[in-house]
């Protein structure tokens, strides 16, 4: 049995924090080990919302050194920018003569902009944009496209996996013949609760990000800002409950963890001494991977060109398959 | 000034009767006289309705032999797939995101499949595809691409032409600059009047009309089928409202037209007679092209080697166009 594939979209949203990190990229790197692995940065999705070409720009660079960072391998797995397979754009015209304009009006995200503005007394389609309207076809071709078996997505992402699937069938029933595989959503359950500096969940919207490749001082200083109570030095403490050892337990062996819940416990050490063991061990961790971000950051042009070749190998298998779409459909 | 550019995008529809002709195609191919012409087929639109490949394959070619013995000069304009150019497809995702649904949702047609369903108590989108829905955004791909001046329609699509117009405005405030041509319609006000064999508008539903490429005999048998009055050989006729004379008016000279009006009206000419001078005039008229149409017809390489040249051109022109855009929207 051939080996499955697995297919990663990613949005360019700028540099990450360790919420994204430990929620999102490092599951979606561990796909590698047991699938073929495409990942792909959605640039032309992001253009529903980003109008500034040097922010588009600059958080495209940004995404794809940070996934490098993070540990993916561009010898190992498709690594590849949306806007350079434009084979993507063509199947996503052949899908909108097979989707139902019904199937999008289900679509949860556009269901929950008709909502709100009928509670503000709006029209239901205000601020609603075609690009937006329309992605769950764009995200189809992301996916039909490369036949990818399995997409890594969040929940809120899964019913656009299962129209991709309904897409496919009625193609591949029109047809009377395997056009597409037909998709499944795989939904990273056991994704680690990452606390923010406040203990609330990591989130920009919060404000209470550990921003992942920022400069070292810039690092320890944020570790510095979490949230503790007001125990004295003298004091012992209770690990359990605490921001600090929540986010060390994310890093530490288990080893570590008992060595630093015993001081904890033992009284005599303040919390600037915690933050300091914290930053040190996420550091050291961090660091070799900021090494990496930084040298890309500073050298655009190794990142065009892995994303360049990611592509080539890209739309060699992308263009075979508009081929045989093409044949099937009576295309040229 | 540079001489401006038109554009008429032409839906593979199979073999054309004389309607066609004389109302779209021979009025579309003068504009070659003022303008630098586009013609290109819109297969990728016939995908919406056209299901069986077989089916879709040959009415591109019959299309394009048709626009061809029709007197499209391939050197001369440029004649081109909409599929062989797949740079509409990259433009048309950049246009989603700057359309309104809003906009979509105020398309005549649509609103009519919307009445249509509402009447009979159905969901308002019952039978409606992404493709038809989105087919404006597709269009003002086709259009915006190459920079189009004017674009020739019917009255039904004039809104499609304003709908290019507005999103191509949009982007261009956006951007603070010129990123488009902004299109406008040529209604063909004067389109003629075509009389189909039973005097009603020549058309295909009222199955009423007068193929151009068929077999000399089969063309002959078409026109002997006109509905005439019951007037024996003898008696006088009246050529003004009857149905031969209106299409031989179509063709001949007025001196043509004069001499056979005294005939009708000298008495002693039948209506057989009448229609053998139709059969003779038109027919003199359709074998050159006729000629043409079959010998394409059969070899359909030729057709494609056409289309192909013009595609190589059209893409030179679209590919200068889409980087141009990604330079300036933030796309790589």
């Amino acid at each position: 049995m051939s080996i499955k594939l697995s297919l990663t979209g990613i949005k360019p949203t700028g540099a990450p924090h360790l919420g994204n990190y430990l929620g999102a990229i490092k599951p979606a790197l561990a796909l590698a080990n047991n699938y073929s692995a495409n990942y792909f940065i959605a640039d032309y999705h992001a253009l529903n919302s980003v109008r500034d070409p040097q922010v588009l720009r600059a958080q495209t660079y940004e995404v794809a050194a940070t996934w490098i960072a993070c540990g993916l391998d561009p010898d190992k797995v498709l690594f590849y920018r949306q806007s350079d397979v434009p084979e993507t754009f063509e199947l996503t015209t052949i899908l909108m003569a097979f989707t139902s304009k019904g199937l999008m009006n289900r679509a949860h995200a556009y269901k929950a902009v008709v909502q709100d503005n009928a509670g503000k007394n709006q029209d239901p389609d205000f601020g609603v944009n075609m690009g937006l309207y329309t992605y769950p076809v764009l995200m189809a071709a992301d996916i039909l496209l490369f036949d990818a078996d399995v997409v890594p997505v969040g929940k809120d992402q899964k019913q656009h996996v299962e129209m991709t699937a309904d897409i496919a069938q009625s193609i591949n029933a029109c047809y009377g013949k395997q056009m597409f595989t037909i998709p499944e959503a795989i939904i990273n359950e056991s994704t680690q609760l990452v606390q923010g500096l406040d203990g609330r969940k990591m989130s920009k919207s919060y404000d209470n990000t550990i921003p992942m490749f920022v400069s070292e001082k810039q690092f320890r200083k944020t570790i510095m800002r979490i949230v503790t109570n007001s125990q004295g030095v003298d004091e012992p403490k209770e690990p359990e409950g605490c921001n600090v050892f929540s986010l060390y337990r994310l890093f530490a062996t288990d080893e570590q963890q008992a060595a630093l819940a015993a001081r904890y416990r033992a009284g005599g050490m303040g919390w600037g001494d915690a933050k300091q063991e914290l930053f040190e061990l996420m550091n050291g961790f961090i660091s070799p991977m900021r090494a990496v971000y930084d040298e890309l950051m500073a050298d655009k042009n190794r990142i065009n060109l892995i994303l360049e070749a990611g592509a080539e190998k890209a739309r060699a298998l992308a263009s075979k398959k508009i081929v045989f779409l093409r044949k099937n459909i009576g295309i040229s």
